[in-house]
Formats: C-alpha cells, sequence, structure tokens
C-alpha cells in the first residue's frame, strides 16, 4: 500500500473521493477497504511490535473507511492500533472466541450498528499442537453499518491454515468453514444492501471452497473484477519477496499464491464495481520489514444505486454450481471417512486400556485375598501400569468423544449440501421465477394453497 | 393435544381450516404447529419407545402442519419418527451437534427449502457429567419453509438445563444462550414474513433470558396472545400430574411450571394472531403414561396480509428494554467473574503440579548422579507421585484452557450487550425514523454522507 501510495492517483485519495464520482452521471458512494493478516502471534511472530506500530501508522496516514484485520491474537496489540487509530477510525471492534481469541478486528470510519459472531463446528484438532488452529476458534465476524442510508454487512474471517497441499488433511474442515462461512453470508445478509467480506481464506482461487462460498453465496472477487490492479503478480499475498514467508513452501508457485481475498455483492437495487485493486508488495516503503508475512489487500469499491433489476442471486450458473457443491461434498464425505476411522480407532484404544485395568483390578484382588501365592508383580511395575493405563483409559475417551463430535458435524454438513443439492436441482427442472426467489437464492418457488383460504 | 381433542372445534380440524378463516374477511393462513421435549434419552429414559410410538402415532392422527421437536437425542428414534410420519408430514429436519446430537429435529407438511444451525457458544463444563448438557452441543436450528408465498422462518431450539433455582451456576451460560439465539434470529430472518420459534427455554416466563429473548427480537409469547386457551393452569409444561416429572423439583411451584414456548412474529406486512392454545395435561389418553415429561404446546395461529405499516420492531418500549439488556449484562458479569476465578484456580493447579514434577525430577536427577546419599524416596511412592503430579497438570490444564474460552465467550456477549446499549440510549436520544430503522432493530439510522458525492 505504502510501496506505491505515491503512485495512486489523487482521485483515490480521501479527499478526492468528489472528484472521481463527479464524473459519472449519478451520485455513487466511494469506499475504500483494508485487509490484512497481521501475523502477530505473541512470542512467535518476528518484530512484531514494531509491525504493529508500523502498521497502525500506515492506516492512520492513508484513511481508509474500514480496516479488516486477522491474526490480531493479543488483545494488547488490538489496544495498541485502537489507541493509535482512534482518531482516523473511531469505531471498531474485537471478535473473541477460542483459547486464544478469533484474531479477527475491524476498524471503521462509521459507526457499527450491530455485531455477530460464528464460531466454525470444525476447526482441526486440538492434539495438533504445532499447529495450533483449534486453540483460536477460527469464526468469522459480522459488523453492521450504515453508510448514507446504504446497509454494508461487513464480515471478517480466517479459515484453516494449508499446512501441506499434496496431502492437506485439514481440506475437509476447511470446505466445512467455507460452507458455513457461505450460510452465514446468506442467511444474514437478506435485508443488507451491500455485502462485503474480507479475510485469509487459505485457500487458491480456484479450490473447491472458494469456488463455494463464490457460487453459493453470489459475492464477487474484487480481484477479478477490478478496473485496475497494481500489487504482486497475480495478485498474490504470500510473496517470496516477502522477507517472512517460508521460501520452501513457495517453490511450487513462483510467483507466490493468493490466499487473501476481498469479495462483495449488491442487492438488486445497488451495483458495486470494483475501481481499483492493490496490493503491498513485501518490504514497506523507507522499512527494512513488511507489514506481516503476509501482503494486505486494498480495495476501492463504487457503490450505485439503481433501479431494480432482477439479477441472479448465485454467482454461478445451476448446473456449474452443483457440480461444485457436490464436489465439495465429496471432500466432506473422505473428511467423514477419516473421522469415522479415527473414532473407531480411539474407541477400540479406550476400550483395550479399560480392559488392561479390569484384569489388573481383578489381579490386584485376587493377589489381596490371597488366592495367588505371593506378588503376581513388582508393585512398581504394576502400579506404573495402571497409571498408564488409566492415562491412555482417559486420553482415548476424549479423542473418541472429539471425533465423535467431529463425525456428526460432517454428517450435519452433508446433508445441509445434500438438501441444497435437492434444491438446486429441483430449480434446473421447471424454472418457477417466485417473487422472492432472488433473496431466497436457490431454491424453488412453490405456493402450497392447502391452507390458504378466503 | 390427544388429552382434549374430543373438545376441539370442528373449525380447528385439518379439514375446517377453511371454514373458519370464511368467517373472516380477507383470506388467512392458518397454521398449526406442535412443540414437545420429547425427553427420549436412551438407557435412561422411561418407557421411551413406547412413548416415541405414542408420540408418532399422535402427531398422524392430529394433522399439525408443523412439529418441533427437543430432545430426540437418538437418531434412531428420529428413524422411527420419521418413518411413521412421512405420510403426513413429508419434510423434516435432524440437526446434529455435540457429542449426543442436539436432540432437535423438525416435521413439516411443507417442503423445507433451507436449514441451518447456531451452536451455542457456551453450554455448562464437560466435568459436570451428571448433568450433560454439554455433551449436546445445545443449539437452535433453522428451516426455511414456503407456504402460498409466505416465506416462515422456523426455529428451534433448547436451551440449558436449571437444576438449582436457588443457586443456578448455569445462569450466566442460559442468558448468553438467550442474548445468541435473540441475536441468531434478529441477523437471520430479515427476509422473513413470518418468524416462529418453539423449544424448551428452561426458562420461567419472567426470567430475564426470555424477557431478553421477547424484548430484543419483538417475539411475542402465544399463551400470552392465544384468544382462546385449553390446558394445563398458567400453561405450564412440567406439571406435578405428569407422572414422569421429579415432585420435589415442583413443590415451590404447586400448579408447575411454563418453560416451552412458541413465540412468533411477523414482518410488517403481515399480522399473525395465536387463535388457540393448548397444552397436553399429563396422561395421554387412553393410555396410562404421557408423552414425555413435558407437557407438549399447540398453537393454531392464523396469518393474514395487511397493507403495509411501520410497527415497532422490538417487543419492549426502548427505556425498558435497555433494563432488561442491563439485567442481562450483569448476569454475564456474574458468570465472567466466577469463570475468571475458575480459570485462576485451574492456573494455580497447572503450576503448582509442574512445580513438583520439576522438584521430582531434580531429586531424581540428583539421586542418579550420587548426589545425595541413598534413595531419598521410596521408588513406588515416587513414582505414583510422579503420575499423580502428570495427571494433575493435564487436568489443570484442560481445565485451565475450558475456563479461558468461558471468559473470552463471556466478555464477547458483555461487550457485544454494551453495544447494544449503547445504540439504544442513542436512539432514546433524539429519534429518527430511518428506511430501514424497523428491520435492523434498535439501532439509529445516521446517514453519513462525507463519502457520498454527485
Amino acid at each position: 500500500m505504502v510501496g506505491s501510495s505515491g503512485s495512486r492517483s489523487d482521485a483515490l485519495k480521501p479527499g478526492g473521493t468528489a472528484r472521481l464520482a463527479a464524473m459519472e452521471e449519478d451520485p455513487a458512494l466511494q469506499l475504500r477497504v483494508f485487509d490484512l493478516n497481521c501475523w502477530a502471534i505473541r512470542y512467535l511472530s518476528k518484530r512484531r511490535q514494531e509491525r504493529v506500530q508500523l502498521i497502525g501508522d500506515t492506516l492512520c496516514q492513508e484513511g481508509f473507511d474500514l480496516v479488516l484485520l486477522q491474526e490480531v491474537w493479543s488483545e494488547q496489540d488490538y489496544g495498541v492500533l485502537k489507541e493509535k487509530l482512534g482518531g482516523c477510525y473511531p469505531f471498531s471492534h474485537y471478535f473473541r472466541s477460542g483459547v486464544i481469541g478469533s484474531g479477527l478486528c475491524i476498524f471503521s470510519r462509521f459507526p457499527i450498528l450491530d455485531t455477530f459472531l460464528y464460531q466454525y463446528s470444525l476447526n482441526g484438532y486440538p492434539y495438533m499442537l504445532q499447529h495450533g488452529d483449534w486453540f483460536c476458534g477460527k469464526s468469522v465476524g459480522l459488523v453492521v453499518i450504515k453508510i448514507s442510508g446504504i446497509i454494508f454487512n461487513i464480515y471478517v474471517t480466517h479459515l484453516h491454515a494449508e499446512y501441506c497441499r499434496e496431502k492437506d488433511a485439514y481440506l475437509p474442515h476447511r470446505v466445512v468453514q467455507a460452507w458455513e462461512l457461505a450460510q452465514f453470508i446468506r442467511h444474514t445478509s437478506k435485508a443488507a444492501d451491500v455485502v462485503l467480506l474480507g479475510g485469509d481464506l487459505n485457500m487458491h482461487p480456484e479450490d473447491v471452497g472458494i469456488r463455494l462460498l463464490r457460487g453459493w453465496t453470489g459475492l464477487r472477487d474484487a480481484f477479478a473484477e477490478a478496473k485496475r490492479f497494481e500489487g504482486c503478480e497475480d495478485g498474490c499475498t504470500l510473496v517470496p519477496d516477502n522477507c517472512f514467508t517460508a521460501k520452501t513452501e513457495l517453490l511450487p508457485f513462483p510467483p507466490g499464491i493468493r490466499i487473501d481475498y476481498i469479495l462483495y455483492k449488491a442487492a438488486s437495487r445497488f451495483a458495486v464495481k470494483c475501481e481499483e485493486l492493490r496490493t503491498t508488495t513485501g518490504t514497506a516503503p523507507g522499512k527494512d520489514i513488511p507489514y506481516s508475512d503476509h501482503e494486505a489487500v486494498m480495495a476501492t469499491l463504487r457503490v450505485r444505486r439503481q433501479s431494480r433489476t432482477p439479477g441472479p442471486a448465485l454467482g454461478t450458473a445451476g448446473p456449474a454450481l452443483a457440480d461444485v457443491v457436490n464436489e465439495a461434498r465429496t471432500e466432506v464425505r473422505v473428511g467423514l471417512h477419516a473421522a469415522r476411522r479415527q473414532r473407531y480407532s480411539s474407541g477400540r484404544m479406550a476400550a483395550l486400556a479399560l480392559l488392561l485395568l479390569l484384569l489388573q483390578a481383578a489381579a490386584g484382588l485376587g493377589s489381596l485375598a490371597g488366592w495367588t501365592a505371593g506378588q503376581p508383580f513388582p508393585k512398581l511395575s504394576f502400579s506404573l501400569l495402571a497409571f498408564l493405563a488409566v492415562g491412555a483409559l482417559l486420553l482415548a475417551t476424549v479423542l473418541h468423544l472429539f471425533h465423535t463430535m467431529e463425525v456428526k458435524m460432517l454428517q450435519g454438513t452433508e446433508e445441509e449440501m445434500r438438501l441444497a443439492l435437492r434444491a438446486l436441482q429441483d430449480r434446473l427442472g421447471p424454472p418457477e421465477p417466485g417473487r422472492r426467489a432472488p433473496s431466497h437464492g436457490p431454491f424453488p418457488s412453490r405456493p402450497v394453497s392447502a391452507s390458504f383460504s378466503s
């Protein structure tokens, strides 16, 4: 952002808004949005405090309308930003969840009218301590703001990380998160004029989760839609030029990868266009470090009222969307298969540990009652074995419960997807444009008049 | 229901719908809703399978439009009901969550267009095994249906049980659930014509959670609004006449308590009225057992189109609602205080266990290195102590993590309530009726035109 701030046209500067709009025929609202995964993990992220200060200074100078941040794990860092940004962004919200916190926060020039948080039902495994996603309580946060009478539903989110693309054990969880994100946006945004989503989705642009999210909500990708683009090649937000990125992970993708997005859509009486999209390009200007290990994404959007046109509610045409939902459903099923296997293994381990304990108890009791001659085992080994069995029993039981929950949530998602597919297929049959069909998405309008009488 | 089915007027029977409506001036839709906490816990609930069959038979005979069930914990029981009800209620959905399942399901005469599940962020404690609420993953389920072009958002839920009214340790969690329920309904129902909520809320009608839910969503209580009522005194749904209820728990409330509800509201272009409300009254007719330990609630609603009138979006007037939100916020703060104390205690316990382990390790190493003369402890006691310390460390760490999450969620809710109060207070100041103010609830309409230009 700052890396190219000198090259921005004056029209895009805060004071220049009017000029740009005056060139057009009708009034337009211009909204400048900033999105960044801040990589602010206490004790782990390099030069964290320095970078938080730098992000704060830059946001103050640039004067965006909306700032969507992820990985602000520490509330102290949020406090630092809030204090620094109080003048330019008087309204803000931090979303709390999980053990560590969701890491999500929003700064706004406009009053925040309402907030709501949805925590994803699946988010990795608590025993994968080296990954730690589970402890973050990954969520999607919603804030409602109103600018010039236009209702904006602003969503910020961060999905489960991808640690190994070739053998991605978390793919089913991420697909479930993408589905829940899409469902949450669909269900909560029906009265919104403009919907905006920013965040680190941890998915490449053509991954099934992104196609599902875009297809199922009708959200459009600011990068793909932007009239002008400036920044890293292909809009990448994890790039080798950034000194904090792991170069080996990016080897298969020479220009880098794009996993941070700004997506948007408007209700039928409004039109949103992306005038410009920019990314930062590694090292911040005048500094020796970048803002984060991710690049920031900055969009300049233009919102205009228009006469109501019944546009398509979904982003992807019916048959293509059905294919995407089917593909996602297959991933969920793969996850379900793995979860069931793990549930079975942990259950078997618990049963074996219990059996061992019972045998030990029988042997111990037998020894006490004098049924056996002398001590069957040395006391120490006997006690250690009993403790190990208790430990194994507890651990296996907890794992079994956890994987049972995982199975339930995967089954629930699979069922929701099945219902969605049926509705899509119904719709692809005899189309019947209903009064509310667009706002209710892909579902058929089937008037049932049995109980309606006059 | 069956207990008084003989006394129902013909107009209320499925075939009689038209007659009732014909007496009125304009077309009206009549909807008959059934709600029951089924108490179908495998191995624990008395005469469960017999009662599930009985519930199924009765629902078939009575032919409601919508059936909202709770505590159908086993998917087998759901399967039994689904098979039995397939003819009269061709559409159904079971909501999966938690270890056991949410227990929530819906049967409908009309196609289910969409479903969504929200799991409450707080729901008791996993170590309270004797209560078990945590394992159920208490949630609110939403299904969208469309009847005669009218969009219905149907919610079914079950909140955390109250085990001791005098010293209710779960009150803050239940208040958080009531708040999340209200927020979920508000945010997801903005395009709905009619909103309907049924479930076991585990709160008496004047409890803060119910007042919060009704005030914040504008939902009306079918019992309070019904033109005709028939059933247990005061609409109670846990009554001493039911042979499955714990009589001692009901001693302070001679007629019983009302904790199962049907609530509803309509968008401004529709009007909903409750024509009749009924409850079952203990033992089912012709049988020696009731349907459940709860009484069923049955409402006959009448939905009519009307010219759009900008009615109040909230159920309670501003100042009164602010009082309710404040009261709820106080409960959340009490919970926050307790959760912080527990987080501290578990953290201290973990630290002490770690200290003990370190001391043991030092002593053990010292002994191995020959720094001390002979064996400092007998081997067995030494090992047992080490195992106990490891166990205590693990347990305390898990507890600490759990209570940290609890603190985060309580803080988050408290913050959301603070924001809501501020918005309410703003609104109570200079009122300004905005274009969308009703659908966006209690928030002020403040046009900010800085970025809007022509």
